[in-house]
């Protein structure tokens, strides 16, 4: 996208420097694709920033978007060995999170889900990352395991520099309303439709 | 998004497999923000099967979108060092492509575009890639530089097992009718609404 002009300068004290330099609440929603995608290729910007990045995938099952995830392990990786780009963090709900996984623990995705945003909530507190992707968020929101009052003071209050990026279907009016940035994916045309299955390179 | 069911089988002799791995023409388009993110967020997942990579980017100026080229390049060049990945090619407009540049010429962004196309087309012959990002490829074509009967009959007749990618806004009907995957960006919120320019990390 053409990077523009804004269309109005508000009245809000703060030079464009500072306005332009405002940390962004963004949120992909829709019933179309590419809502997860866009925030992954956003956060290739933010590493190629150096900026140290936090992904929370609050998907339940661990095979989802595999080949994001390598992509960025490798990225990840050549932070540590060469100090190119920025750090990277992946956590996947999956059965339980990395940091708290019990084995032979039975899956309790409400319990395991209202934890991820325990552990978020404390990592925005404490500025550990400068981009967040916290993927699939809308689900947990909307099946109230997360409450989203909670959310939106904790995203609304988030100390320093820190862009944060949501998505799933179904946003709360509530998260669009404290969001800078909303963009609704709709559906056109799928391939589903037509009676094909997802494909590896394509799906994850 | 879930890989979930086909919601019918079609009756095209086709195997549930073949049908599943047959290639895609995608469109990304739609006033929001997210459009060529997504196209390499996809990129993301095609560089991890090991896909040979082809990105055009139709764009007037050099600068854009740095954060993803300097991401997929350091992809590219885990490919070619420890074979990790897949290849990637990387070709951007600006004033003339990188394989024709002339020193001193003055630009002339129709017959660029032109051109660009002449050599997708080309490749799409050769099968020199696997999955191509043609990102904002809908300017060209709308602005009648690049013919739409053309690209509809390359695409729809391209041989093997290609996948494309195309982004822009106000994609042609005709370009919608071939495409398997169409996804409109709406914008429902943009931080230029509030006076707020692009920023380092997010924009570009």
């Amino acid at each position: 996208m053409p990077q523009g002009q804004p269309e109005s300068v508000p009245d809000d004290g703060l030079t464009t420097r500072q306005r332009r330099n405002r940390a962004l609440v963004m949120v992909h929603t829709g019933d179309g694709k590419g809502k997860s995608t866009a925030a992954f290729g956003m956060a290739l910007r933010a590493w190629n920033q150096g900026w140290p990045i936090g992904v929370f995938q609050f998907v339940k099952s661990a095979k989802w978007k595999i080949g994001e995830e390598e992509a960025f392990k490798t990225l990840g990786e050549l932070h540590e060995t060469q100090g190119i780009g920025g750090p990277i963090e992946w956590h996947k709900m999956g059965s339980g999170w990395s940091w708290s996984r019990k084995a032979g623990a039975e899956a309790d995705h409400a319990a395991d889900a209202a934890e991820g945003w325990v552990e978020i909530k404390r990592r925005l507190h404490a500025e550990t990352h400068r981009f967040y992707v916290l993927d699939e968020f809308t689900y947990p929101i909307n099946w109230g395991w997360i409450d989203i009052d909670d959310v939106v003071e904790t995203l609304a209050n988030r100390p320093g520099s820190q862009h944060v990026v949501m998505t799933g279907r179904r946003a709360d009016p509530k998260l669009a309303a404290i969001a800078d940035l909303v963009t609704e994916m709709g559906k056109v045309k799928h391939p589903m439709d037509a009676g094909q299955k997802g494909q590896r390179g394509i799906e994850w």
